[in-house]
């Protein structure tokens, strides 16, 4: 096993561990929502976001400890809205990660419910996260609420959603992406470096990296789900071209979607080189994310 | 018009005010979610949960102004709540106050993303509220979190959709509306109170105050769904029923439901004393709330 996978594994088992703690035991009533709670969130997600959020705590000269609050939240946020996305009222799919989704399991209505709590949750969670000299808990909830809002990951869902079948610029393609994707990422970034008091300068990089790091990663999973089998990628391959959804491959095809995630990865790097040595890992997670397979 | 009626209005007015100025424009993009938002929260509710919140502030002498965030922040989670419940994968309704529902409008998967989106502006309205001596952002957020989660405000919600159909005891009727009905009115009053410095003992006076008028409150609407028409309503009535929904009505019929929304709200009054006469308007909407015609 490389150093970095042997470092992702850590931090996913760090992770776990805490999402494990902070999140209520299947026993409390009711069962069925706690139980449902736990089988979205513990479904062998990579932790991605979470692992971003202790990097860039530590990039930031910061304790991983003070950063698992919002690490587990930015989880648990991504995790409901995959709940809902996947309702047959949106996306409609079956399977997630290998597995039957929420409604699958629990029926479509317990799935709304089950999303809507974990969306609640994760602001439970949140208030655990101890204010620093530069940033309080009252900027800390907004940079989490706004991100999680109408304009950004919900935005982007709408978009999306409203997309469906159309036509789209790549511009507009670009805009749903930014805020269903790129949105997240970033803020799972800026949460763990307001755990470490980042300076203003350190909290931009991390923005522009997240940002170009979210768009790399999103035209990535465009292509994945082209070339790729619904074995390999543990969810329904070709559902993007079936429901005629427009991505990247089908707006600049296949070999320009390489180049422009490339491009991306490139500028988010770049975004990098404040942090000095101590970017290490957000630079090699970077690398990970783009050398994926296609 | 007495004066009571004029100070509600009065009231409502100062909400709906503040709503229009925490909510995201219509203008603003994607518009379709923020039309939706706003369709919800402007439907002629009657405002009762922030009208709580602003006179338990009153009640422990503190300012209107600092408790108008959190008054939004409730009536937006009750909106959001709503929105949710009447989903055809859920209670299935196709009427509320009057108007159609979210889904009826904007279609089943818009209506589950602009309950998702009115969820978490809550919580960036929430973010507003300003601290005081006794209560921090940490308290103020954990209060409204902890109670629109798994275990209160959704886990009843969970109770009542798991009931349907079934066999309830009084006692597992009464779990089911302290959770979906009593906790946020007892939240509503709390977050309030926190907003002007409450003692503990006006803390624990708010909350025996929500807990007994949000029990009084819901065998009250059981009993209104039995005895008016749609028409008076503003919702499909009768509809417990026509689902062989457990109610206080159908568990203990309708006399012993009357006497048991009496002897709630007898409780409730019991706890104002604390307030002497700053209680006076939480009294009166006690009043206000039993004495409703069925």
């Amino acid at each position: 096993m490389s150093d970095l996978k042997a470092y992702l594994k850590g931090q996913q088992v760090l992770v776990d561990d805490a999402l494990n703690r902070f999140l209520p035991r299947v026993t409390v009533r009711p069962k069925t929502v706690h139980q449902g709670m736990r089988y979205s969130v513990f479904a062998g997600g990579k932790r991605l976001r979470p692992i971003l959020t202790l990097a860039a705590a530590e990039a930031c000269g910061g304790e991983l400890k003070n950063a698992l609050p919002p690490a587990c939240s930015v989880e648990i946020m991504h995790t409901y809205s995959l709940v809902h996305d996947d309702l047959p009222s949106m996306d409609d799919d079956d399977l997630r990660r290998g597995r039957p989704t929420s409604h699958k399991v629990y029926g479509e209505g317990m799935a709304v419910l089950i999303g809507d709590a974990l969306l609640t949750e994760a602001f439970t969670i949140l208030a655990e996260t101890p204010a620093t000299k530069r940033y309080d808990l009252k900027d800390i909830l907004l940079e989490f609420s706004v991100c999680g809002g109408s304009r950004k990951l919900i935005g982007g869902q709408v978009l999306d959603l409203e997309g469906e079948g159309k036509e789209l610029s790549k511009a507009q393609l670009v805009r749903i992406h930014e805020n269903k994707t790129a949105a997240l990422l970033t803020t799972s970034l800026r949460l763990g470096g307001m755990t470490a008091n980042a300076t203003p300068r350190q909290f931009d990089a991390l923005t522009d990296f997240g940002y170009n790091l979210g768009l790399a990663f999103q035209v990535i999973d465009d292509i994945l789900d082209v070339t790729q089998s619904t074995e390999q990628l543990g969810k329904t391959a070709g559902k993007d071209e079936a429901v005629d959804k427009a991505t990247y491959p089908s707006i600049l095809g296949l070999n320009k979607s390489k180049k422009e995630a490339a491009r991306l990865t490139r500028k988010a790097l770049e975004a990098l080189t404040v942090f000095g040595l101590r970017g290490k890992r957000l630079e090699e997670i970077a690398h990970y994310l783009l050398d994926r397979e296609f």
